[in-house]
């Protein structure tokens, strides 16, 4: 019999649970929920057979590592910060361990380690990485099977709201890790475009959109994000001259989020003391030039170039103009700025929210240059049930499923771009509704 | 028979070690100068009587303590970080410890047991911070004394060229550690003004310009620097409505740096791996957005506003529209623009540097409102001989020699806020012809 052990039952792990709770009915399994908060836990698993709740604080070495030895594989969806202790314990106990998180620099460094004990650790199998992954490693080693060169390969990815549960001017609400959204795109992005590096200071990024557009669903405004560079290897596209990875949002979300950035509001390097009667309206103004003869409204309308209705509303609509108390007086520009967006970007029980993925390739073949486009939509069912935590938990639910029935083989350390993963995932997420639809034209 | 011990023989130090060398002439003392190159050091003393040179590694803990335990006073010259390190053995060893760089956190953790043990240990004593405090404490105590009420208090410094050396588009050389000029303004700046509280993220802080005049050198740019609001304790004036504390730039350079900035060639958080054979026109371009149909030009006439012919003269002046090779390929591109700057920003050995410091404060007196304007112009003899050089050291080599004849009596952790400091030092200055001149008008 297997013990498989999921460590965390936040949000995202509502569709995991249930598939690995429902296998244990049909195969020799059982699975452990552990959570810092027991009845969380116990209700996630629904009295279903085969599976048990545990009380647990991921801090308290002794219960964790009694907790990970009793397991044969164990599934992190802890803040991924603390998947390296974890790892650290199954490496320890010779345990298998599954992650939808980024593979570390620390987790790498047990590369060898894990090899020798014949384990498998698995890592980047959620959506974003993940899927995307799976969904274009199928799509670059068909081309490469048939001797076609890859020239281009762009990548977006969005957590929205399904169209009609759009219904504030931002389109868009949190349906994940709220200070993630806040401080995402900091840094400087990478990219490659036709042969040139391209690099995009965090307050350049927002500037700097292409328009994606969805079969039904209208455009999208993608940014690039992060390192696309790295990309390049991970995917065998050493060569390839155009490389972008980016994020989705609803056209006209990043110029209003511009905004913020422009104000210096996504700020997390230091920590405001305001006064206790402080407004919304002089939280903005604090970011704005000091001038006695212009209101904020002008002043900020003079600050951001081509302001228009449209993001004007938007930052109307978050009360940013008015006279309400901040809801945080203490705590980064970033941390302010998060505060005020939970009280006015909270899922509604009834909101379904969506996911939004689109592969764009060019590709070389015998009979000229070909695009693919490669579109993936997946609808949440409610505020619970949601799209971000069905395409987050199943890749990862379907691995340990697979891995543990004998399907996946491999030994060692790594992420899904393997086609013995791959296949077989991709496989059984079309089988629950999760999967591309393929556009191809000549170019 | 006291020993002055100085650590580290730097540009900065030249001024200090003539004025604390020709000190030994006529007082019982002798002085130490400690450098990791020795050759430097010895010339630096220039064989004056009771002066000795010694070559110092000062990660090399066995030497440098032997060392420190020999001296009655550290005058710690080496870079900000090794500070503690050499407080932390003055501490041990009962010597006094004087530097001209900001009093850490690590500084402030030694206070109780600096007093316990009699010692004296004064940071900021040099000129920005050093000299600005000591000429704005005198001004601020003397209208305290007199009943009157401060009500705005800015205060702008900059190393720059004097005039007839200004003979490049920036009006600009390195006068000071060039990495630290590259990365001048980065994080938030935070001010008041007319009680209202301002923050300044860094892509905004070179928009964010007063105009600030010396009488007979005309204009310069002033930019609020870092965090001006934590002064208005260290000065006493915390109810004070607008406090902002400054860097100066000839005119025009800001808005050129801004470009730099705009771009964000100024990010020190990411390495860049270049292809061997980059031009500086592809390093640029690197910044710019993917336009088949557009120049580098274009594109850069396009992303930044009000691109003006001065500011395109001095960014062509520094070869980066041209094809020449970078002259580094690996590194942040902060670390690569220095590269670039290091070689058309090199002082020639005639050229003369000047430090230009000014003070404007408001103040409420029985007679109605009144400005007062006090400004600092020092020039350099020559690349040696710098302003910087003088200023920053002077005072330091002065509080020294105060405090080893007993004019100064002070024990415990201090910066030069105190009148038993800065009166006897600003007094000493002004024989070394380094005073303000002080213009006052009712307003």
């Amino acid at each position: 019999m297997h013990t498989i052990l999921i460590l965390g039952g936040g949000k995202s792990a509502v569709f995991l649970i249930d598939f690995l709770a429902k296998s244990c009915q049909s195969k020799d399994r059982r699975l452990i929920l552990a959570d810092i908060d027991l009845d969380s836990a116990i209700k996630k698993l629904k009295n279903q057979p085969n599976t048990q709740a545990r009380q647990l604080d991921i801090e308290d070495i002794e219960s964790r590592r009694s907790l990970i030895k009793e397991a044969d594989v164990v599934i992190s969806m802890l803040p991924a910060f603390m998947h390296p202790l974890v790892a650290k314990d199954c490496l320890h106990f010779k345990i298998h361990f599954f992650s939808a998180s980024y593979e570390s620099e620390q987790m790498r460094e047990m590369k060898s380690e894990i090899e020798a004990k014949g384990l498998f650790f698995l890592n980047e199998c959620g959506l974003d990485p993940g899927i995307d992954h799976m969904s274009a490693m199928r799509i670059i080693n068909l081309a490469k099977s048939k001797g076609e060169e890859i020239l281009s390969f762009k990548s977006y990815c969005g957590g929205l709201l399904a169209p009609d549960s759009e219904d504030n001017p931002w389109k868009y609400k949190f349906t994940w890790n709220p200070r993630n959204v806040v401080l995402a795109g900091q840094g400087t992005s990478r990219y490659i475009e036709n042969g040139e590096l391209k690099f995009v200071p965090y307050h350049q990024l927002f500037n700097r959109l292409q328009t994606i557009q969805f079969p039904g669903l209208g455009d999208f405004d993608g940014y690039p994000n992060r390192d696309s560079l790295s990309y390049r290897q991970v995917y065998g596209l050493e060569k390839i001259g155009t490389m972008l990875r980016g994020t989705l949002r609803r056209s006209g979300f990043c110029k209003a989020w511009n905004v913020f950035v422009q104000l210096g509001m996504c700020d997390d390097g230091f920590q405001m003391n305001l006064p206790e009667d402080t407004t919304l309206r002089q939280f903005l103004n604090a970011f704005l030039p000091y001038d006695p003869k212009l209101s904020v409204e002008e002043k900020l309308g003079n600050l951001i170039p081509d302001f228009d209705f449209p993001t004007w509303e938007k930052i109307q609509w978050l009360g940013l103009f008015g006279n309400d108390l901040l809801p945080m007086k203490k705590g980064s520009p970033a941390a302010i700025l998060q505060a005020i967006l939970e009280k006015n970007w909270k899922l509604y029980p009834e909101d379904k929210d969506m996911i939004a993925m689109q592969h764009l390739f060019q590709i070389k073949s015998t009979e000229g240059i070909k695009e693919i486009r490669s579109s993936l939509v997946s609808f949440g069912e409610d505020a619970t049930y949601t799209a971000m935590a069905k395409t987050v938990g199943l890749p990862l639910a379907i691995a340990v499923d697979l891995f543990l029935d004998g399907d996946i083989k491999l030994k060692g350390l790594h992420i899904p771009v393997l086609p013995e993963i791959y296949n077989p995932v991709l496989a059984t997420l079309e089988n629950h509704g999760i999967s591309f639809r393929e556009e191809v034209r000549m170019l």
